[in-house]
This record gives structure tokens, C-alpha cells and sequence, in this order.
């Protein structure tokens, strides 16, 4: 579930551009205004408004943003004001440029979004940067990071909810050989991970943890400094368990020495209209600090207000 | 350019179906109906006929033609009168299921399609077969194979017209090297095939060329029983000159002891409303035989109609 709060009755796009054009006028810019209409509008809403915005004013609204906002503020306002797609794109290529073999964000965009989302964000990646997804990820990356990211990325996973019990079972006697053989780079393991289907491989790990014992991803663990296995760790979770992994990432971004800014500002970004309600959840079960608190603990200003309102505070 | 010939005035769907269902009826079947009304309509046309036919007549129209119909004109009816995107759906999962190292159909939808048109093959193949493409190719084909098909049927190449040529002299050198080794199955040679975009690639051919001498296609010779140097070669070809390709393939069907049928159908019913009439013009140059005077002399009765009535012969 969303956290996103929307306001009963929402304002026409024209109001919105006006009020927000107000904000970015006279003295200093009304950071307040920005948020308490930016973070409560939905993705077709903020579609609205920017085309709405251009055709007024004839500048982009994400331009005017960039002008009057900054730092960690100015990020999370123009990540969240972008459709999901172009979103997705924007941090599929910053993964993809700034690869390295700690960074999952392109392990994110490819297993925790749905088939379509997936292409939807390969096709506005044309569009921003005039190459495709697998191109930039092919030529940045090396490798056994590359024989797995690029198949990931390009993959269109089947979505139904059949499963073949038989293929299942005969996959994860092949996932627990290879992983018995510490062959973490082998072909089949990697052909399995990138193309079957999330029901698929949900009942090819539940096989796994039922005739070998352990949770693939423990099995998967065996050295917890290797950036590959940690990443093949990364992609069970996010086809998995999506949440969870989620969580994951907003605990080590907040518990770290300096909260990792970067990655707080993504999860809430991308995740606050899908199931940010969901991975609150799973946050205070595992931390015992509901997400909000640590939030507030761990940042301010604007960027505060502007997070805690896309989970779910304040007045839309 | 397309050769499919269609009636000035349409006939609505109702009246199709009313003609096809008489042909279907009583003694016999009347082929020449059949041809008459399916060979000239354009798919838009064909996909409201079927949808009328099985509201109608409460069965789908394929499944009635399959019925009434046998052998390579079944066939040719069958693929025809299919989308476009489920056509290929059903030609890249025969495919993937009976793939041999000689058969280029994988490579032909994957690269002689659009970016789109591939991506909604894959997408008819998740609602026909339960399955993704990738999966059911990436578990039928092994080794470099595999290392080159998978790719090949996940990508989504970016189709502007924009060259990078600091780019494509250096990936220029990059093929003359591996080539010069006889390195083909090389990571960096498949990653240039099977990401870049058409546009880049023929930049790219172009300075190899140029700066090397030689085609790309002539070095890729240097072993022509090589079925994987073939599959390099069928990809360079369908990527930068797709009629040429389609061409060869013909020539290869026609000229092959006893026709290569399989090959015949599937050029003309997939290219018929696409390039047909430019593939006849590379086939007569090459051969100094038009198209259809080969095909009368090498196929008969309605078989032989149905693949002249869809390359432009026939009153519509």
C-alpha cells in the first residue's frame, strides 16, 4: 500500500501551477508551498501539472525546481515529481555510469518492479539518453557482474501465477550444486536468477529450503565481503520479497555513520505510491523504531518534511 | 514496401465471415474463397474478421481453418492470418524448442524486427505460451549459443538515427581485432551485436570497412562451415539490410534440392505487409528470375495461390 496522502478535493493543474510559480517568486523561494503540493499529488496529477507548468510559464517545472532548490531537498523533489518510468531511467543510468559492484540499484529497477514497469523504464531511457539500458550497462560494467546485470536488465519476466513443480525441483537441485561448488559465476545459476518467472522461482527457493535445509540466501552467504554474492543475495530478495529488501536498504541507510542520503531519498521516492505502507511495516517490526522517528532522528529541514510527508504526514 | 493487394471497398468483417464460413460448408472446402477474402486484408482487417468469426460461429477462425485446410497451405493460412506479434510468438517458440545451431529464425525476429515489434513478440509469448521468450531460449540452447542468442531476443535497441563515431571506430577495432584472433565467441564482439543500435552498427561496419578493408561479413567467412561465423554473419545482415537477408533466404529455399517450404512461408507471410516488394527487387537482381516465376515452378496448387495472392498477384 501507498503512504501517499491526497487531498479530498485536489486542485485543477492551473491552480497548482500557479501556486507553485508563486513559490518560486519574490523573495527566497516557499520550500512549505512546494511540498504541501508536490507531496500530495499522484504520478498523473504531477503529469498534469508539468504539462500544465510548460505550457504557462514555458519552462520546464523540473528546470524551475532545479533553480530555486538544492542539495538532498532538491533531489528528492525532482525524483518524485518525475513519472516512475523516467524516474526508473534517471537511476538506471546513474547506476549504470557510477556502476560498481557494491551499488544495487540496477539490481532494484531490474527484480523489484513488474515486467511492464521494467519496460516502461527501458523505453523512457531511449527517449532521456538516446541509447538503451543494456547498452550502458553492457559497456560500464565487467565481467561476471555483467554476464548477470545485463540479462537482468533486459529481462520481461513471465507474470503469471503458474508454476511447473517438476522444473522447480530440478532448479534447485542445479541452484544448491552449483552453490555446494562455490560456482557462483555459472551459467545455469545465472540463467535461472534472470529469466524465470518471480512465481516460478519463489517455488524453486521454497524447494530449495525444503530438501537442502537452508534459505537460499543463507547458503548464498558463505562469504559475506563478496560483492557478487551479496548481489545475488540482492536479486532473491528483490524477487522475493520486495519489502523486506526494501526495509533493508532504508536500515542501512539510516543506521550508518552519516545516514546514506542517497538511498533514503530513492526508497521513499520510488516507493511511497506503491507499498511504502508495507515496507514501514516490515521497518518497525525489524528495528523497533517506527520509520518516521528515525527519519526526524536522522534529518531535517525541508528533506524532513518533504520525506515524512510522502509516508504519510502532514495535511494533504 | 508491402505486396499486399487489398480491395478498394472492403467487405465489412460480417460479410468475410459469412464468405468464409460458406467456404468452410458442404462438400469440400473452397480454398479459392478462403485466399480471395484473407489474402487481401490487412491485419487490422484480419484480427476484426477472427474476432467477428468467433463471436459468429462461437469458435476461433483458426482453429476452423485448421480443420478445413492441411499441409503447407494450412500452414501459410494459418501464420498469415495471425498478428503479426503472435506470428512471431509462435515462429521463435519453434524456434527456441526445436533450435539447431542452423536455424536463424531467433535472430531473424530478433534483429530484422523493430525495437517494438520484437518487444510485442515477447509480449504475445507471455499470453500464448506462459512462459518469457528469453526463458525458453536461454533453456533450449547452450553454450556460446546461448551466450549470443539470450541477449539477442531481450534486446530493446534504441532506434534514433544519432551516431556516436569516436565510438564506432573504436568498437570498429574492437571487432577486427577478436575477428583477427578468431576470438568470435568474445564477450565484447557479442556485447557490440547485441546492444548497439542499428544505426550505430552500420557506422560501425561502415569504418570497419573502411578502415580494415574489408567487409565485416567477408572476414566472418573464414570458416563457412562454421555454424556460429553463420549466425555472426545472418545478424550483421538482418541488422543492417534486411531485404538483402530475406532475399538470400529465398534463394536458399528455392534453390535447395526439393524446396525448403518452411523457409518459403515464412518469408513471404511475415514480410507480405512489410518489405515484400523490395525483397522481390533484390531477388530478381540477384537471380535474374522475378519471385513469382520461381514460385510457380517450385510449389503447386493452392499453396502456390495463396503465396502469389500475398506477394501481389491476383485481383484483390
Amino acid at each position: 500500500m501507498a503512504t501517499l496522502l491526497v487531498p479530498q478535493t485536489i486542485p485543477s493543474p492551473a491552480e497548482d501551477c500557479e501556486q507553485l510559480h508563486k513559490a518560486f517568486s519574490g523573495w527566497g523561494t516557499n520550500e512549505k508551498l512546494i511540498i504541501s503540493i508536490l507531496a500530495h499529488r499522484r504520478e498523473a496529477q504531477r503529469r498534469s501539472i508539468r504539462k500544465c507548468y510548460s505550457e504557462t510559464y514555458g519552462e520546464d517545472l523540473l528546470k524551475s525546481l532545479e533553480k530555486e532548490l538544492s542539495n538532498d531537498f532538491e533531489r528528492t523533489v525532482l525524483l518524485w515529481t518525475l513519472d516512475p518510468a523516467e524516474r526508473d531511467a534517471l537511476l538506471a543510468n546513474e547506476g549504470a555510469r557510477k556502476w560498481s559492484s557494491k551499488n544495487h540499484v540496477l539490481i532494484e529497477i531490474s527484480c523489484a518492479r513488474s515486467s511492464n514497469e521494467l519496460f516502461l523504464a527501458r523505453q523512457a531511457y531511449h527517449a532521456r539518453y538516446k541509447r538503451s539500458l543494456e547498452e550502458d550497462v553492457a559497456s560500464h560494467t565487467i565481467g561476471d557482474f555483467r554476464k548477470l546485470l545485463v540479462p537482468l536488465v533486459s529481462s520481461y519476466r513471465y507474470e503469471g501465477t503458474e508454476v511447473n513443480m517438476t522444473l522447480a525441483k530440478s532448479e534447485a537441485k542445479i541452484l544448491h550444486e552449483k552453490i555446494a561448488e562455490k560456482a557462483f559465476h555459472d551459467d545455469e545459476l545465472i540463467r535461472i536468477l534472470t529469466t524465470r518467472s518471480k512465481a516460478q522461482l519463489n517455488a524453486t527457493f521454497n524447494l530449495y529450503n525444503n530438501e537442502f535445509g537452508n534459505a537460499i540466501n543463507k547458503d548464498l552467504k558463505s562469504d559475506s565481503k563478496d560483492d557478487f554474492l551479496t548481489a545475488l543475495r540482492a536479486i532473491v530478495h528483490c524477487l522475493t520479497c520486495p519489502e523486506k529488501y526494501f526495509e533493508k536498504v532504508l536500515r542501512l541507510a539510516i543506521n550508518k555513520m552519516g545516514t546514506d542520503e542517497g538511498a533514503l531519498t530513492r526508497v521513499v521516492t520510488t516507493r511511497a505510491e506503491v507499498d511504502m505502507a508495507g515496507i514501514m511495516d516490515c521497518y518497525y517490526k525489524r528495528n523497533s523504531v517506527p520509520l518516521d522517528h528515525a527519519i526526524v532522528k536522522d534529518t531535517s529541514g525541508d528533506y524532513e518534511d518533504m520525506l515524512l510527508a510522502l509516508i504519510g504526514h502532514g495535511n494533504a
